[in-house]
This record gives C-alpha cells, structure tokens and sequence, in this order.
C-alpha cells in the first residue's frame, strides 16, 4: 500500500485532534505519533489552558508517546501535525530521535521545518528527520486562518 | 550592585541542579530560572531517569516557573543554565518570551545559542533573548567532562 494512504488516515487523526484545541479557543494545532501502524502519543495545542509555554500538539504527543513505549528514543515513530512545527518543536524532534514527520500547512513567519530554517536535516545535529510537509496543507491552513479570522473580527467589537 | 554579582550566584545555584542530575548518572545539567531577585523555578536534567525526552533541565525550569506564576509568558526572567542551550531549549527561552539566558559552558557540537546557531536572536522570531555566555564556564565544563570521563571508563570496563 502506498504510504501516502497511512498519511493521510493519521493527518485526519491530527485534524481531530487540531478541532479539539479550536473548542478550547487554543490555536488551533493536533498532532499524533505513529508507530507501526498504531497512534502511540496524541495531542493539542494547551498553551492557554494549561498556561504554559511547553504545551504545543508536538511536545504533548512526543511526551505521551515516549510513556506508552517507556522510552524517550522514539526511533521507528512517525510524527503528524497540522502546522509545521517551531524551533522548540524541531528541536524535539531531533532529541526524542522521531524518524520521519509529516505536516499540514507550512508556516512561512516561524516554521522551523523547511520555512525560515529545516532544523531537523542539519548536518550537524547528530539525528535527522525525514520530512514531508502539506499534506492536506489545504484543511491544516482553513482551521488556522478561521481561528485568526474569528479573533480579529472578536477584538474589533471589542 | 554589578549584575555580574547576581550572575555568579544564580550560576551556583544552576551548579547545585546539576550536581543532583549528576547523582543520578544523569548527564549534569541544572538551571534555575530567577525574576526579581527570586528563583522561581529549577530543573535539572531527567531524561533517562523519567525516560522523557523533553526533560532537560532547561524545560524543567521553565514549567515550573509558568506553574509558579500561573503565567506562560516568562517576562523580566533570567535563565541560568550550566551549558548553552540545545535546539528544542533555545526555542523554548523564545516561546516562553524569556529576557534574559546566561549560560556556564559552550556546547560546540550541539549548541544553539551561539555555538552551532544563535536561535533566540533570530530576527524572524518575535521575540529576542539577551545572552550571555561563559559565566563560570571552567567548573561547568568540568562537571560535563568529569561525566563522560567516567562513563567512558565504565564503558571500557565491561
């Protein structure tokens, strides 16, 4: 089966939980890691509801995934998101040592994916990533655009 | 007063973090994150002990210090830290909307606040970090190659 299939079933499974954040009037981004076939670690954007810096989708997934298997090294994982992740999140995407990552829209003022920097294939660093980025770019971008949208028309009658 | 005082005191107080991390054969890193003259949150660096990836000292701090002033957005902090960020930490002083990070050790192959890259003074991110390194760096380098010295000579042993 092509993999491009699996990408977009668990990008779906992203999106969903990318909704659950939009209810909680959080950006609106969901992830899940994938291993073997199997949702290991899900999770969205918690920044303002938790109030704290560190709840992005990818580092709740990365987090909850790394409990399931008892295991920080998260070799054979496939991360899903729907927006491309920033620094912090590139960043822990090479030291939780995720094999490859797929992501909905690309985001072009600080995705570190590809936009202003492709962190996770830098020769340096001693992990890389394989990356495949806008997938569903379409949706991934609409649930963004309308959170924002929503937010400005709101502070405008205020 | 010189801030360089404080600096120093904080950089012992990030010291005593890492030398718990080193007591439990973690690899010894510590950071205090200070706002006001008060430390308001510690970490050191958990990364095998709670098999978590994102346990490094830095995020460590930085969460609880949000947990300790119900606030995600870290203004008028300063981050102490015994060896210069990682990629994943670098981009949290950003996100977390950090002032100021000073670090003890360079970290030439891995670093991203000077070493390898200059994250947190990007000027596509929106917000900057103030950085100064070196503070204290001697015994900082130290602790770290006192680590891998011994873990080399373990490793030889068996």
């Amino acid at each position: 089966m092509d993999k491009k299939i699996d990408d977009f079933y668990y990008m779906r499974e992203a999106i969903k939980e990318a909704m659950k954040a939009r209810n909680k009037e959080e950006i609106p981004v969901g992830c899940v890691v994938v291993k073997e076939n199997k949702i290991i670690g899900r999770g969205h954007n918690l920044v303002e509801s938790k109030n704290n810096p560190l709840k992005h989708a990818e580092l709740i997934a990365i987090e909850s995934a790394a409990k399931k298997i008892n295991s920080w090294r998260l070799h054979g994982c496939t991360l899903y998101v729907t927006l491309e992740p920033c620094a912090m999140c590139s960043g822990a995407l090479v030291y939780s040592r995720i094999d490859r990552l797929v992501f909905g829209a690309y985001d072009y003022k600080r995705g570190y994916c590809g936009s202003i920097e492709n962190l996770p294939t830098r020769k340096e660093l001693n992990h890389k990533v394989e990356i495949l980025g806008g997938i569903m770019e379409e949706e991934c971008l609409l649930i963004i655009q309308d959170f924002f949208k929503k937010l400005r028309m709101r502070n405008k009658g205020n």
